[in-house]
């Protein structure tokens, strides 16, 4: 137990000196989340009833009636074992024209048909004289705390949940985070800004965490995965699967090709982890623009913002991580919340 | 109305003449159809219903539990302007693991749900000890004689289609197929099947036909749109909107890949009949092997079923073209069927 | 032999109507040729050396230097059994950034370092305070009428053809053209122009055709492939195979992304022809706008742009076929012309 | 002085203690090679002369004819600001048919045509009775210690390259890597092997590392990157501009499609290292299986791939970076190998 005992010791010190050492590159907008973007709102719904945990999270990127004011929009599908709906004619046509919904993998279908009968309200002509429309629907699985195969989220949920959003939300083990698992602790919403000063932009993200092999678990650069492994007594062989979505929002006025470039440095942040974007982890990223009339400045200055990208992602999962609480689902399962996790750790030290 | 006389004429003689100085190369297989690949079956509901003229179309790859005994398949994305549910599995993994679901375009989502209900029955582990699961549906927009906006199709209509596929079914305005219009005529399910001597397997086509400009229209080489048009009396401009969707099964032990590039030479077949997959139509192609232990030849020896790609999609718009019949419906809009036209320029001849 | 007589007969008189009837959707620019987009040139080197028939062919954007005003480009791989260089740059970056260069599928590398020469001349910073540069390079397979095993085609000889280039440019049996087959004829370079009123646009084309099985081709819509291929008494199983490269310019101010949507749209004019984009054939289209700084339309605008690509792509392969002369070459192998065999079939008939 | 020399100290002691830690996941082969995997051999061609300091690295796959015993390949292009040539036709039919060649930038074309040369000796036919063939060539921009410009690498030097391939062979400041720079440091050729006991194979991995900014560098998880900053005084801003070629191989038999799947986690790797797939950073990975009869096992047991994917990467780059050697070269410019640098700081402790 010695040894464990001064692992423990190397690596809290170690994670507590990173972050004195200026681990980060870039400063975070005021509140460290997707909605620094203005006009961003994130709202929630959440299903906290035994053996059901999990939920709908909307991502509305504008106050406009988007889909008479479509975004510029890419996206990267960096694993592609995943569900999502509309990443099709995002990539056709590079622009997204509804707000994003989060849901557990066997409620995409709801969340689309909430999304249509939500945008139906504002937009009568849909399919009339105006063409269909596109929702964009993301997901993970969360079989592991939630009952999924109850299919519990509503098209009635998904369309409340459209309507409550609002640039405060919470964050950890809520909405469609409610029922994620993130490197065998507690996964769920995480976000994060960087402002990046080159362009005067922002670029906010904010991630549905649910992936990870604990073994490869690095913090900031800090390898802690086997520790909380010994800690947590957790041997079994283990694969990076679950999924991750990353949604970046920006104000900077950026096209589709450039937004698409953006949406990959998901991966590269995700690496930081110790994420291999491992074979059953569904890995997606979205990265869209506020300004609906992009002007797109030349792609030699836009290496901050692939910079920002992957730290942005870094800092988002790091803060899914942090705000998780602990959940108890489907068949008695439960995930510990890693800041419960990392006091333990500080008990055992003392 | 001479010349359109001398030339109605001609045209229809051309196109007799064609059929017999052999512009098809491939023998069709006993049914001309999709399911003269063994395993593979087809089912419809249809909504015909005053101004719902709407419906689901099934298609069944294999006898087996297909989740237990993913297949290979490959999808090509002609025209990305489509709501497709299921591509993005497809491409990472090169599997189908449950039928195949077409219809409208807002019924997507209800789709899936009820193709996710219907695969957990036989599936009980699915997101428990086994992964989620990958419905793959398709659709086109019939809101030209469908009030699509009344989300008509109901998860359980989709459940029973599924229950429902057979190796005989009907073609034409049916299932998916009801309210969609191909060269601003009625257009639906079409089918063929080509013989390919060379690897002694079968290609089988199903189209959900609800594209192409009426003025482009070519018919086995006859470019017959424009007198079509004229006894319409049809000359608003028109676009190669609405989109299809091309379904492939074959015998053949291909493996994903290869299945992939099968599937893109839909395109070609689309370009014989003189669509140029223009900006609104969602042109979606999809093949799939029935052998799910896939021994693949060397893609030298593939040339053949490309072709047979090319002219099993060619005929099997013909054949969507030729068995729909008239439908009236949203709105009070109307599409005429293909073979009332030709008989009224027959008729106009004598 | 009567029936064959007879057939055509009935070809070569279908042929002429279908012209008359107006099977073409679009009026041409003055030369019918890529350079009727202001600023595009066009330049040969041909090699007509015994068993030596081959070449390059250069085309030039604008007469600007184009390194230092890169034009928006996209490129769309039909079938990528193919030896391109810089498609990689151009999906990543959506720009073109030097005139391209077409030759012989085994001079790629020669036509590289040509390029990157003509283009130090006149950029001396590239590699150094600049960037490297990107050169375009296309190719198709000469083999069955040039000793391609020779490697005739030079750096210089590729400097010089981008240093000649000029509105007015040969066609057929010529440049890089000179040693291509196309559908078992004599194939090379065609060229053709559509004006599109719509956007008050120009979209020419220029093809390097050495593609196509016989027996499927299809002139206008008549399918006269098996009526040439009993004339020519050829009854060997074909392939497709050999390659096309279809290059579209246009002086609409669209952006990378529109410009891959229209290059896509070569593939329905080559379904067209009756080709299927066989195994061999690899079957390259690359688009690219004369503004450098684009202010692209709605995707909306864009289809009248996609139509033309289409029949663009239909119109410069038939004007190869039709402006290609007989050559004979390596091994003694020859080509028809198309010209020649349709004046035979017609002495045929008197 | 006395804060950047107790951050070194416990930047350097940290790194000390993650390999200590078990920072690595998995063994290496008996060589830590890519040469581990049987057949596999690497050889080099080096020009060190003045302002001249490139050359070219070549990797054979096999013992075999591999023109005539093509081998399983994918690929994945992290970031497309590059000019590969080789990977269309690799994408469409997933193999590897030449070995393949590394080298800067402008020379891609002569490393083209000396394989192309070099192929042609031992398969007479190509061309003739037997397709093309399909150099694969990749390359990274080594301007700021050679002199790009002046073409050095003939098409002869490659021809040698090709026929003294070994199992041993050198690495760092050597061959391609000659003049690359790699985190403002001496970057080039670097190689690494984990063995994966899940599925009995190991895989090798060899990079040409010319990429990423020095202030995001992490060693195995240490950001040691603005220390470095520091004792070099360089405070320029800096982008992750270069490139980095990552080559993997391995005896598993896997098909092209999971090959591609484990080439895309070597983004993972990077991710690790600090790197962002900077906007100038041409990021090319490309993966084969040494079993040209692939027998692949389901994609459920490739997940230890991916993460030794991801991990070798990370190792074969450190291996570039230690084992790089000072050069100087162009204009004077000159880069320090990461070893002298660390010697360095050890000794500012003492």
């Amino acid at each position: 137990m010695d040894s464990l005992q001064a692992r423990i010791d190397l690596i809290l010190e170690r994670w507590r000196d990173e972050r004195q050492l200026g681990y980060r590159h870039f400063k975070s907008g005021s509140n460290d989340s997707i909605t620094d973007v203005v006009g961003v709102t994130v709202g929630h719904s959440t299903i906290d009833n035994g053996e059901l945990q999990t939920g709908v999270t909307a991502i509305s990127p504008c106050v406009e009636n988007i889909y008479q004011n479509a975004l510029p929009c890419g996206a990267a599908v960096l694993n592609g074992f995943a569900k999502p709906i509309g990443l099709v004619q995002i990539e056709e046509l590079g622009v997204l024209e509804t707000p994003i919904v989060l849901t557990n993998t066997l409620s995409v279908g709801r969340a689309f048909t909430g999304t249509v009968r939500h945008v139906l309200k504002t937009n009568p002509e849909i399919g009339r004289s105006l063409p269909t429309v596109n929702p964009l629907v993301l997901e993970c699985n969360d079989g592991y705390l939630n009952d999924i195969q109850a299919l519990a989220v509503t098209e009635e949920m998904v369309m409340e949940t459209l309507e409550s959003t609002d640039i405060v939300f919470e964050r950890g083990s809520i909405g469609a985070g409610r029922g994620m698992s993130c490197f065998a602790l507690k996964g769920g919403i995480g976000s994060s800004s960087c402002y990046v000063p080159e362009l005067d932009a922002t670029l906010g993200v904010l991630v549905l965490a649910n992936f990870g092999a604990l073994s490869a678990l690095q913090l900031e650069g800090v390898p802690m995965g086997k520790t909380i492994e010994q800690y947590l007594q957790q041997h079994a062989p283990q694969e990076d699967k679950g999924s991750i979505i990353i949604l970046m929002a920006t104000d900077a006025p950026l096209e589709a090709r450039q937004l698409k470039r953006i949406a990959k440095r998901a991966g590269a942040g995700l690496g930081r982890l110790g994420s291999y974007w491992g074979h059953g982890s569904g890995d997606i990223a979205v990265a869209f623009s506020t300004c609906s009339q992009p002007c797109p400045p030349p792609d030699a200055q836009l290496d901050p913002m692939l910079r920002a990208a992957a730290e942005g992602t870094e800092r988002a999962v790091i803060d899914a991580l942090l705000q998780a609480t602990h959940v108890q689902g489907f068949d008695g399962h439960q995930r510990m919340a890693l800041s419960d996790v990392l006091d333990g750790l500080v008990n055992q030290q003392k």
